[in-house]
């Protein structure tokens, strides 16, 4: 049984991605056009995702809810904004119980509206305030264009939605947030973002300002990882969502949404993926460690496997560990299937191994013979540890190299439309939605990005030309 | 500011129901009829219950995936019963994206069609069995007749896939997972359950055989408190899904699914809740314990609320601990509150008790005197652990000496019309679905169990006097 490749990265980024997302048994197509079967090893990194951001929210002061999936159509239609941005885009339930609907129903796209009427109902006076809520769930956009994960009909996330008795504390909130996911995207998959807001254009639809952070994918297109959206009091005014204040005056609300999905693992795949395959970040790996027990006849299988699974039990405890036993394919292809899925850590048990008590380490970032060392069975869960720390640390660093590589200030418009087929263009920008749209329908480049931290001073818009006060990201993106 | 009651159980038992539900913020109605939105107390419940369900889903080797909400419709046509089942209960969508759809989507009821296609593509060789999954997910019914957590158009649940080489492996797989709700359901939540089989007019639309977890709720009327099926091959004839096994020959699968839904939150309220409110069950309460400082001047509100956070900060590490500061409701106030929304030991602490360094214990499956006592500050986390377990293996108690004496042994049918008005009926049964209906359209009394436990030897049929070898369990039902 040999062990089929995958296209290169750099003969085909876009076939090695789906190649790779069907292949790891991350996900495959579902029968509907667009949508996804998320299967058990893609779901556990998803899990792995839900618990490190979880563990935030709540940290941050927030409880989960579940509303419903249906909204009456006529829900979406009282914010200009958000119906002109959502229903090109959704799907509609007609019939329910064998009979037509009166109003028709919309398979939730987002949930402001929904949770917005709620909150009209609970909200009364200030002591019901902040209300700080998270929802874990499915959500359906009738996408044309589809890519498992990145962009797909139905996909899963989780969308924060908060309410505030103050502009300040809104805000606040909104960059708490955007905060978080920068936090979760360096320290918990390794991938190096740039926290920004968006233009008005880019913006969610309904928003006063909507922030992001940016990621840099292996072919050097921009990914929008997570997003933060400060609503101001639209949906308040829409939905009707007061509050009597401590000064006894009837208030709107202020409000804030941020969410973060499914597409995610198509940024840790993309950031961090080889033409071996996938290489996940270790805090986040379903299977951080794999052991490969290797024998050459029954004597030896027996001897090897036992020890093998004393060196599974010591570390259960400490990590996730899987003992590969399949009897039906060589080391060689478990060697190969074990990269492919990119965990983080193999650990290599033959018979002279046995004997001698070490086993073989072998890193996943750090293909071939530099990432190899052979230590002590002893003490091996508290050589691990640290291991998986330093992977992590080099993933990062590898990530953030390539990524500042790769981001260039041209000088010109003419080098701005060069380095944008390979690369981030980090320029000057008026501000205009005009010089945005044409450099767009130029380049096909959007603005990804106005990055918080800003240099200061004063340059000349890469477009036109007039004086300029921000530097924006121009890129291709997913 | 005083605590209004809710009506008692003797007097509406719907109504008390349908209050405490909306008053303790568990959930609340949504604007879509049928539909509920689960508040954060609601969903920290369901979250416990994940946990303590999920662990037990994995240690038995399965694994999480997730799976499509859209469904063509044409996939639940493939099985003749699941079809005729199902049908009448799916919600359609028609249009998407603007456009008509060419063919119409149902919003998944149960996954078992798009799971079976999926496993048509992925299964080829006994290798790749048994499949074991679990989905963590919601589901839409049409329901007509709805009540919160009880019966909503939009519910959440897990529900359980496998595929298995073998009749026998299937088999075992639907009984594993019978034991394992079993399980749950006395050691998590308190609620004795009679495992058994479903009758052949009560079984899931596909199944061969329906076994269910039968639990009695507190006005004694019945509840299908979790179901495994065990499908036989009818979905994998279906569906076409076939292994090559190691003998060479191509060969159909097994198949079975198991369920169990926010549904079980209503049995919780409806098993354990008084006229007080809830009484949750301590491996599942959101809150074990509340700390309610009690002062009457500013002196001492600041010396008792110090004292109050180190007691938190003390229990924090063992349990699920909150400190109720709310400074504009009165501690009268509190106690109800907390009582109403079910909290299983609440820890007052007053100035004279920060004095001594002692805290009084209320318990709330034990209202008044006998359920009080002072303990010292220290050791508190010694003492909370171990009385949360006495709390858990009372209410157990409760429930089960309730149950039993609401299950009677009716002799003539006569006896039988009385009794199912007031309890369960545990009576020999011929086994014919006409004794079923007959009894149903004259009791609305249904066949809700044959309690896999059965005492052996014949008797005579409590309808229609044939010879029977079963023993039943009739009841009106939710």
């Amino acid at each position: 049984m040999s062990y089929p490749k995958l296209p290169s990265r750099a003969e085909n980024f876009s076939e090695w991605y789906n190649q790779l997302v069907l292949r790891a048994e991350l996900a495959d197509y579902a029968p509907v056009r667009g949508c996804m079967v998320v299967r058990p090893y893609g779901w556990a990194l998803w899990e792995n995702i839900q618990k490190a951001l979880d563990a935030r929210f709540k940290a941050t002061g927030h409880q989960n809810a579940a509303f419903p999936l249906l909204i009456p159509l006529s829900f979406f239609e009282k914010e200009k904004e958000h119906v002109e941005g959502f229903s090109p885009e959704l799907a509609i339930v007609t019939h329910g119980g064998g009979k037509k609907l009166e109003e028709p129903l919309a398979v939730r796209p987002t949930s402001e509206t929904i949770i917005g009427y709620m909150w009209s109902k609970w909200i009364r006076s200030y002591r019901d305030l902040p209300q700080l809520l998270n929802q874990w769930g499915n959500v359906v956009r009738w996408e044309l264009r589809t890519k498992l994960f990145l962009r797909t009909l139905e996909f899963y996330w989780q969308e924060g939605h908060t309410a505030h008795a103050t502009r300040e504390e809104a805000e606040e909130e909104t960059m708490r947030m955007l905060r978080v996911y920068e936090d979760f995207a360096v320290n918990e998959a390794a991938i190096p973002v740039i926290p920004g807001r968006k233009s008005e254009s880019e913006k969610f639809a309904g928003a006063v300002t909507t922030y992001t952070i940016e990621a840099m994918m292996g072919d050097t297109k921009a990914l929008q990882a997570g997003t933060s959206h400060f609503l101001g009091q639209n949906f308040a005014k829409a939905f009707d969502i007061t509050f009597l204040d401590r000064d006894n005056q009837l208030k709107y609300v202020w409000t804030t949404s941020w969410g973060l999905s499914t597409r995610f693992i198509g940024a840790i795949i993309m950031v961090h993926g080889d033409d071996q395959g996938l290489v996940l970040p270790p805090r986040l790996a379903p299977i951080q460690s794999v052991i490969v027990p290797i024998w050459r006849n029954e004597e030896q299988r027996s001897r090897v496997l036992e020890v093998a699974q004393q060196v599974q039990s010591a570390l259960q405890p400490h990590i996730r560990v899987h003992l590969d036993d399949r009897d039906h394919v060589t080391p060689g292809f478990k060697f190969n299937d074990w990269e492919l899925r990119g965990v983080p850590v193999r650990i290599e048990i033959g018979p002279r191994d046995v004997e001698q008590g070490v086993v073989t380490l072998a890193r996943r970032d750090m293909p071939g013979k530099p990432g190899k060392k052979t230590v002590p069975m002893d003490g091996l869960p508290q050589v691990i540890g640290p291991l998986l720390d330093e992977i992590h640390t080099n993933m990062l660093r590898k990530a953030t190299e390539f990524r500042d590589a790769h981001i260039f200030e041209p000088e010109t418009y003419d080098e701005f439309r060069e380095v944008v087929g390979h690369g981030w263009a980090y320029v000057w920008w008026c501000g205009s939605p005009e010089c945005e749209a044409r450099i767009k329908e130029d380049t096909k480049a959007t603005n990804r990005v106005i990055p918080l931290e800003q240099p200061g001073g004063e340059g000349r818009c890469i477009y036109c030309g007039a004086p300029a006060r921000l530097k924006a990201i121009f890129a291709k993106a997913y």
